[in-house]
């Protein structure tokens, strides 16, 4: 067994053992059945994939498809996108709309809400929702090599009854003309595709590029050019955890994208792609005992990107 | 010669004649006189020292400052430190005042101009503003291996003579609590340890223990433990260029931190401690040039800590 | 004839030359069509009508329809209103969507348009739009003593096309249980009763009830308590010319109520109901020659409730 | 007994028995030894002055000195005071800095304390800060008509030493440049004529002019224009109670300047001056049983200025 796979075995069983699990998201009904006591991990390293817990049940993935939507918005329209969405951290919560309103309905950055809605319209495009929405789950399938991976209708129902919240977003930047399509249109996609399921296994697999200068480090094939991987995961680290990316950042120290159902993608640039599941949320909302596990495994791989224990 | 000297060499005479210079800062008068032709950069890799261009000139340093002092805080108080501030970016102007009222005059971070008060008042902690000076004086000089650095009156007086600003934000700490010296005190060191001035390559050997898990690469000497050095440096990243961090972070993929005097050190952790140093500003107030270059060198050596070219 | 006959005669012809004319609104199509020549005022005092101008021409009420939706649902809930609308100025434009962010989606008054629209979401209460639509209609033709008084179904849509800032303002309200009706029902009655057509004269009938504690001075009917018609009063004086009501107090000292189609309504208590109207509109939103008439005919009539010329 | 005499008499008995007092102010030391229990009320109407309770008791008149250090402003500069500071209600505390940072350094209005600040500025203008405070002093002693009004020092003193947030507001302004003299000249006149003790029975003597247009009713002294005087009024009806200035005009109906000591100076224009004072606040900052005792007064004596209760 490597010392990979210990890791993950023993943080596995600490996580599965801590009385501490944060807060379940209530404020999606579908999302609130999820059991607080899971905890899933996949690390998938240049010896294979170490993989522990729930690591193969599947779990709503919500904003950490932000991460497949920005690529394929990159690879349609490339920096023209960067007229629609800035690059920095918010200083707000996921779902502010104080600066939309400040910024003339400019989203901050791809990761909060509302540039990840911005992103979705960009890909969206004039095409219908179901022809966008196809494109997003068949890239997913491709990068994860799995084509299982589906979208959670009762997910996306659930979302669209109650996400309020979201379409003022949508709204706003739509006064703004930062969307192009129909708001509904672009909701609905942007709905369905952060209710697609899968788990830390396929999120695992999906995430190999960002680890590996944009390339599947099996096949060889080039997902995105080395200097847009390094570029998502400097997005990843600044702005892939809401107001609770610096926190990310300082304990953990390496790129993520986390969302309210849970789980977190983490990447070692070079070294490995790690995907996580714990549903309880800090204040934040990202997972709790998934942010722990991350700040384990990165301090005992000595994977942090921000300096090793020996210099 | 080796690639890093060609490089840096190369990098100088590129930056020496471009036509773009940024705006020299103005609101402080003693910084407007700088020469907005000058451009030094030094960097100390594991070969050695590579400088080149105005490497040996002295400049402000400014809030480069605020990477030491955040470091002899740390030293004398520990983790209590982040109760006075916090560790997430801004996602506003360097000295916007908006943020302490949201959040009850805790600073966001320590490299916003409130945030680095507060640290200065943890230094200062009951002391004489004379002596609290010295001991910031005495550790760079340490680090850097110099005792010719020295604190430019000039500009010191000229900070404190305008800095209305910053005595707003100060005062405005006080009001909650979040200082404990008087404003006057606080203010006066926090003024003079920002006038300090430096070169290219005092900076660079001041910022190795950064760039090697805390440690001075030469002598052995643990300036701090590798996690607070890799904490420090995520920081950087995360807050280390105002409002534009996350466009460095795009843009360079390294740990930095800017002064309005127009330096910048950056890290690259297990590589390289790297000081440029253009007068010339963008609009984040971050030295325009030196921005320029840093992305050119991390290209060109891979040091992105984002990832490399070649998975 | 009267000095109230000369003050009308002789303001209207003023207005009419001066070259200073404001902006028309342009945001919602059909109203970029009104001519900035216009000009109108209609003044019911107690020795009968003063109209002078385009006193007959209809324009669209748009917010000044806000005075009468307040009226007709206080008298359906009574003060639990004020549990989903404040009573404080905002301190912003009158589509700004931050303070409902700071304040949990309780907007501040009932005439910034966040506040309106909860406002019309009371009166639809379970109703069909259609019906609470008509109530609303009805009512005003009942005060204004005028049956042809009508909703301009052009204006009506052309603000359903283009309303997504207030589309965003109900959604970011829903999304906090501060609206009951399903959003498009509550925005469709919204836009329609701000599409009603009306002219200076019919506007200044409606209004009667206010300048006469509460009741129809003609035929004695109480629309109001005396108490309400002083409160509704107070409201408009507060916040009824959006960022602008304190330069109205200031200036021309009367309750007043102004729309983005170029109306006033402006209350003299116990004197006057008066309307003006003329498309341009200042920097705030606010009718541009319609304020300068009232500060000119409050000034010669010595009708400023906060003082005369002679002690 | 007149009928005024009666309504100040039954009044000072009822809100003498009230258990709801609400909570002094604590943030200055000095205030907070008030008595809760106190109550005082003088009103100066055609028929002479009715007063009851602790009406000759001196406080601390705080912010109602604004109303005579406003109107000392506008004799000195004239309209040109209004390039320094606005007239809209701000929306936000008393004491917030936020609106500054919005809007470069200008307050919002005369009445919060930044706006205040800006206003004493004006009033020192190149002079020492006693003469400017001996100004102040003989201005109030003069419309009073009783020179034993004076300065509490020990008040001033405890400002001084816990007046950070002030500072903080002074010095942001001067950072904007819209004050011109040293910030702790100007800081210490304000704090001098916040200190301004008072009993009800001279803060209504010193109202007068502002409820007979601006003269002086026994002497017919002219203390401003009759314009001005209004003026002040709207100021006061918008701007006078902080956030809670729409809920004042809403239940009380009458232009009024609070202060955090508990005092409130009211204005029946053309009918009354009136002073009340009860040290308990109301979460505002303005008297809690003081607003209470002129709602009941206006509705009492017929005296809102939105209307009458019979047409």
């Amino acid at each position: 067994m490597t010392a990979l796979n210990a890791a993950v075995r023993e943080i596995a069983d600490e996580m599965a053992s801590r009385p501490d699990r944060g807060e379940v998201a209530d404020y999606i009904p579908e999302l609130a059945r999820a059991d607080p006591g899971a905890f899933g991990i996949a690390v998938i390293g240049p010896e294979g994939i170490a993989a522990a817990g729930d690591a193969d049940a599947p779990f709503s993935i919500q904003s950490v498809s932000k991460v497949f939507t920005l690529t394929l918005a990159l690879g349609l329209a490339g920096d023209r996108l960067w007229n629609r969405v800035g690059r920095e951290p918010s200083g707000n919560p996921f779902n502010s709309i104080v600066q939309l309103e400040r910024e003339r309905g400019v989203p901050r950055n791809p990761f909060i809400n509302a540039g990840a809605i911005a992103v979705t319209d960009v890909i969206l495009s004039g095409h219908q929702p179901r022809e966008a929405l196809g494109e997003i789950l068949r890239f997913l399938q491709f990068i994860a090599e799995d084509e299982t991976i589906y979208i959670d209708d009762a997910v996306a129902k659930s979302e669209r009854r109650t996400g309020f919240r979201n379409a003022a977003l949508a709204n706003y930047m739509k006064s703004f003309g930062v969307l192009e399509n129909p708001v509904d249109f672009t909701l609905g996609v942007y709905f369905h595709h952060c209710a697609i399921a899968m788990s830390c296994r396929q999120l695992a697999m999906a995430g190999r590029y960002l680890a590996h200068s944009g390339r599947n480090p099996t096949t060889g094939f080039n997902v995105v050019s080395p200097e847009r991987a390094r570029r998502i995961n400097a997005l990843m680290l600044t702005c892939g955890h809401y107001d609770g990316s610096g926190e990310f950042a300082y304990r953990v120290g390496l790129p993520g994208k986390s969302g309210v159902g849970g789980g977190i993608l983490a990447i070692a640039p070079g070294k490995a792609s790690i995907a996580v599941w714990s549903p309880g949320l800090d204040a934040n909302g990202n997972s709790h005992l998934g942010r722990i596990a991350l700040e384990m495994l990165a301090k005992r791989m000595g994977w942090s990107i921000f300096g090793a224990d020996v210099p």
